[in-house]
């Protein structure tokens, strides 16, 4: 199942793509309590998708593919290495990426967010997918001078927290295997990542076990999985593309912030 | 006011503190969408005392006070370092800090934390006390042997956000200045940290300030301010307390984790 969050008439629902992808089946509810058809369908020209996620805590795992470890001159953890990014940091498929004022050098990073369907702790990697209600495509967007000063200090918030520096979408994808996901990166069209979720270091069932060994997850948690290589700059006017295979694409312009 | 967040016959509820903190003026409703009084008064001795806040987004500012940064041989950062920590990690008082089964060296932080009363964003240190709702105590529990190794990498959340690392209470006190409270720890009755909020690098109007700078702040938001000189290892039967001038005592146990 293709699950849309969306707006009509200034009312948000969760709904299934349809129709070869242009109708959405309104459901009444949301993916983590429950869902049931309502047997309306709205045309997916007639709504505003949102990011299929309300304010979701967000978990991240850094230096998760080798190709990105290398081009950082940083060696494999030795431990998974996590943090969060503010739910206020999400935004929606075609929302602007929000280019801070004080913004020096801020990047882009194409990644596989799974999203927590039920509560789990010390879950096995064997057990994962029952934990899983799917998976979106993510960008962690990183302001790389506050990254490196806090880093330092060894923390991370405002370097990845940024608002609008999480957008996610554009659909949840209920059936998918993630172990060998195709995953493209473009701005203005040129394709700047490529690479395969078969290359993570920790894979999907090894991250939710892992997490959940010392945190309890919680339905509508998004986890993004870390970014492969080829990570870079974007600046205002820019447009970013993650592609997921099986997933879709989420598409984000690069504002200035006007204050 | 002294609010104070507890469960009576399995139901919760928010309240005042009345009669000498003997009695709890009960309310309908929350500190942030609105409370309105009840009338009936439950006795302290009747009822569980919950932290004050229920699953809220916790922001963590790191060496804020000089003499913390002097026993970790930092220097002082160039710019604020800060962190999350999941909601999951919250306890009350009185709830059990658990021991993780593979951990080798926990860390008490007694601090003083803020609560977000109001949505905030490019707020002025000037302005920062009309989003403030009031403090509460805060133990920022850390697990040194994991924030190690995250922290090589620039990243913290095991270290810092392990179910139960985040005891807060006892009460929410709105009518407080934080700009020079005395701030004690205690390990099994003995000072192990006794500081003063005036030591604060960043004092409190500033933390909101910075942080309303880059993220939209949220009605429930938990600040912690940082720790002073004078952290130290806990372990399984340990009792710890953190009193702040003005707010009270939160008490919690150290049990080690049952798997």
């Amino acid at each position: 199942m293709r699950i849309i969050r969306y707006a009509v008439g200034g009312v948000r629902h969760y709904g299934e793509l349809v129709s070869g992808e242009s109708g959405i089946a309104r459901f009444e509810g949301d993916p983590f309590t429950g869902l049931s058809p309502t047997g309306h369908v709205d045309e997916i020209g007639d709504v505003d998708i949102l990011a299929p996620l309300e304010r979701p805590r967000i978990f991240g795992f850094a230096y998760n593919y080798a190709s990105h470890i290398d081009e950082t001159d940083r060696k494999v953890p030795e431990v998974p290495v996590c943090f969060m990014k503010p739910s206020t940091a999400v935004v929606g498929p075609d929302d602007a990426i929000v280019y801070p004022a004080d913004g020096e050098l801020v990047h882009f990073e194409g990644e596989l967010v799974v999203v927590i369907g039920k509560e789990a702790r010390h879950v096995k990697p064997s057990e994962a997918h029952e934990y899983i209600l799917g998976y979106t495509c993510g960008n962690d967007v990183s302001d790389r001078v506050v990254q490196r000063k806090e880093s330092a200090f060894g923390t991370l918030l405002i370097g990845k927290g940024q608002d609008t520096f999480a957008p996610l979408g554009p659909v949840i994808e209920t059936e998918l295997d993630p172990s060998g996901l195709s995953l493209t990166t473009r701005v203005n069209g040129v394709v700047m990542q490529s690479a395969s979720t078969a290359d993570l270091l920790l894979a999907v069932p090894d991250i939710v076990s892992y997490l959940s060994r010392y945190v309890t997850l919680l339905p509508g948690d998004a986890i993004m999985t870390g970014t492969p290589a080829g990570v870079g700059p974007i600046r205002p006017g820019d447009e970013v593309e993650v592609e997921i295979e099986g997933i879709g694409v989420l598409r984000n312009p690069v504002v200035a912030e006007s204050l």
